[in-house]
């Protein structure tokens, strides 16, 4: 591209776990540059500077609203992501906060209203959605090539990391929630979880949500602090084929199996077991092409793949499925 | 040993998928014989006719309950065990039921107690109880090696087969149900399920089921006729360790990590990364292990591991499952 | 097929490890019967008598050249088949002998005169050249799928068993070697052998054997009985695609990598990264269909696929690795 | 440590695939800094400078030598190795050469007794003998749990990448044989190859290398470019445990089998067949570990553990595979 790329400068809110993975990712990006990190945390702004002392430190947020950065990453506790996000919009600022978007529908809704408004990019860090294996498994069901999805089935566990800031389901679900639109395309309508907290009692280690579509489509998330093995896999079965995107294993991430069951007369169902095919996949660092699509969509004011309206079906995923929680332990 | 074993002789009542199973395992026990096999299907007589001409082959059951033999095998679809149980055990006879026991709770009582009453054994072929590796793992846990047992997550998926009889729940779940009162050693307080009927409008074919102890334990079951691969799997989450039974993997089909996450004060928790033990586990044919118990209980007169008492909690647990879909249908 | 088929008798001579196998499988052919067993060890003969009254059992081999059969399956050990293959084609009887087909090349060359001189079938238990996974590799490169063969690399490794009679080239080879021969359709003009001796001072226990075609195309065997893992693979590299054949991985047998390596001009090699095809593999029971084979090559005449040939050149690679071994022995 | 440690600094010499990794370690190193980068290429210098402008790139090597750094870097193309080296221990720097340490056994043994006389340390890029489970492998073979070790069979299989400036066996054994002197520690007393060229006429990318030691263990190496799976696996046959080492496999790298047979009577063999046990390796690049072990060597003066005599048995080992190789192809 001989075309001229306007230069971008970014902001950056938190120096937790997210935030130095970001910041590699956007100095990383031709023609921009990180100019300004907050954090509440001194000694977390210590270590940005000695690594990168060009870059401005500050314990004030305000210090990054108000200065002349394009675009805000906003990588803070969940709670505090509505606030700090209406503020940066309300600055005029394009804004990326991570998952999840907030900690409620109308809250998303009203981001969602001011972006509009203000005519600026609101994105959300579903990185997951740009996983090339995940690109992949959404062509393939928007081809036709799984036939008619009868149902999904996601699970993401692992040996902690704990957290009493929020449990199990607004931890780890956000990335299986946002998977799921980003291959069905659709928003369920009925969630309904179990949950279950073993380690301490105010919040679930272990969760299992189940999904319902209009379509007749069905889904199940299973997300766990408490697993002895690392497993991120999502199996969807079509009429046609089925495929297992098993995000643990590099070198066969997607595997699609020619295989399924036909109903008949007598006998009543016939299977079918054909091949298995594992396409080869160019691997790209899924952070590395969320932070590029944050800086097009800057660039051309087109709307990035995860944007407010994914947020908003995350949120409302969560938020139905805490409050099916609720229902029940009231009940 | 030297000692002389009583001569027994069998009856099996059902030529279908389990039957010739049962049959070579009973002719291989020492000391015993299998004399009669009826079915409704003359064609599947034939079958047994060719290959074991010595045995009896009748379509009337009653030839079998009024025949001398010691024990009888009931290897029929769920619907006919209760009444032929029944009969069997009124003729004096020693059962063995295939799994599950009954169809109700009601039913599997009436049969305990017409065990009782006439002194006989009454026997369900939970198949998996037999298991070498649920065996090894049921004392794991019951020397404590695990520690506390936080949860159980069990999965039994595959492609098929599909039957129109029964749903998965009553299908599968039967096999995971008897593991979980093998290893837990008690019943749970509380079974919600979820359950999909996506290739038959009036038949569940993918289910979930949440189960909860008194003791704080919780454990979930996954049962599917719809994947791509076979997956037998049971996971169990103990605050000391944790471990995997995984049925499709001979060489390694019971792991036990030590590992863990522990509760503290700042950090609120740590982690305990371990090493990973596989026990040598002597393989041995479960059904064989079954039979042999049977026999052994016909013998003694004492109760046989999977006796009547498990086949009713395990009917127990599918008839919850069934009545929380049924109310949530309604709801 | 309602044509006639010709009704066949056998004989069988040794009840090792084999025999019973062999038995099980003649015994299920259509149109065919076991008449005659024998065996030097008398017990091993009760055995075969109280599982088959019917079956004949004797400990002269003479009994079973004399008999009426019409085929004789010869699975003794290796130094006795060329006489007993000898005096059974004498007898006018078609053999089936168990792999390797003789002690010696000149041994081999002699049966296959004499089979032809007596029109009789001569074959060999090269069993798995019958193996379904195998047809399909040997068929993918005959159909040219996978390109230019440059080098095939196969591994038989497993802990035991440790035998005195022979060391492990001529235990486990053979499977090798006939797998070689099958999917090349050529015999190599260079055989060299690595091996050594770590348990028995005589006997090795562990082998390489690096061979060479006239084609430019090398393969090399691994054989051990000394390795804690049960391997079976085989690696066809081609100048377009690759294979793996993994004959303990039932659900993935065989594996088909669109992916290589191209010679250019600069870079001097680029490389291609596809898809993994694994097709799917109706599983049968080679020696079912070895056993097959041998009926139909008694019935019709025909050439069996593993014939004296195949035996032959299977010997001629064994023979020329223990001469290599002896040359550099005595260098 | 409170103790004060004294500042090093580094020079570099190449920047090509190993030179960036080498330089981002090295920076990362307490009270170090990479000062000078080498290299012949401008625009890999012109890299460097975007990257790092604080670091100073030239084209000319003396530039290095002639700086005031303490130790100096080696990772270019092996044929230069033995000039650089020796010229820059002339300059009294402390060097780490990239392996193989030299093309021929002269070279190292000059370069060896150079930096004797000159009291500097030599070291070597055995990268993988700074892996911590190698380490592991190492304490177990040395601690007896093994036993009395009976053979060694290592694989590192890929495909690619093809060099033309050297063969496979330069260019990957020279990671096996430095792993079998870490865990072995001793040199074998016969090397003898098979290498195939496929690609390129006059470039091995196929190679088996047959070793065997003065106690009787053997080992072998298989090494190639042409694979479609990568493969770095090292098996360890003791009498009394067997070990496998998977460098591809993160969470079970290190898998110690209690089985094995022992030599008896009657019968001749017996197995044991025990537990599996898979210890916990906390993870650590070798390639850091390997700089720290540079920078420790250079403070204290004590040899470094991939030290120049581990060097110079690697290319023992290689120049013996080579020449075997020639000796065959004259014959």
């Amino acid at each position: 591209m001989t075309q001229q790329r306007q230069q971008l400068s970014f902001g950056l809110i938190g120096w937790g776990y997210w935030g130095p993975k970001l910041a590699r990712n956007l100095e990383s990006l031709p023609q921009a540059s990180l100019e300004i990190v907050a954090d509440l945390d001194p000694m977390s702004l210590a270590k940005v500077s000695a690594e990168r002392p060009w870059i401005k430190t500050t314990t004030r947020v305000e210090d990054v609203f108000s200065s002349n950065v394009d675009g805000i990453v906003i990588a803070t506790p969940v709670s505090t992501h509505f606030d700090l996000a209406r503020k940066a919009l309300g600055h005029g600022k394009h804004i990326l906060v991570e998952k999840p978007l907030t900690t409620s529908v109308c809250e998303a809704e009203e981001l969602i209203a001011l972006a509009e408004r203000e005519r600026r990019t609101l994105m959300v860090g579903h990185t997951f959605e740009y996983s090339p294996a995940v690109t992949q498994l959404r062509q393939l069901i928007q081809d036709g090539e799984l036939g008619n999805i009868y149902c999904v089935e996601i699970e993401r566990l692992n040996l902690g990391l704990f957290r009493t800031d929020i449990d199990v389901i607004w931890d780890l679900a956000p990335h299986d929630a946002s998977i799921l639109l980003a291959i069905l395309d659709r928003s369920p309508s009925k969630v309904q979880a179990h949950a279950h907290a073993h380690l301490h009692p105010a919040i679930y280690d272990v969760a299992h949500l189940d999904l319902e579509y209009e379509s007749g489509t069905t889904a199940h998330i299973h997300v766990s602090w408490l697993h002895p093995a690392k497993v991120r896999r999502v199996t969807v079965i079509g009429d046609s084929r089925m495929a297992i995107y098993d995000d643990t294993n590099p070198a066969e991430m997607l595997k699609v199996f020619n295989k399924g069951a036909d109903v008949g007369v007598d006998p009543v169902f016939s299977y079918r077991h054909g091949a298995i095919t594992i396409p080869h996949i160019e691997w790209m660092e899924p952070l590395r092409l969320e932070c590029e699509d944050f800086a097009h969509a800057i660039r051309t004011g087109e709307e990035p793949r995860a944007n407010g309206r994914a947020g908003l079906e995350v949120v409302r995923i969560l938020t139905a499925a805490q409050e099916s929680l609720l229902v029940r332990q009231i009940a």
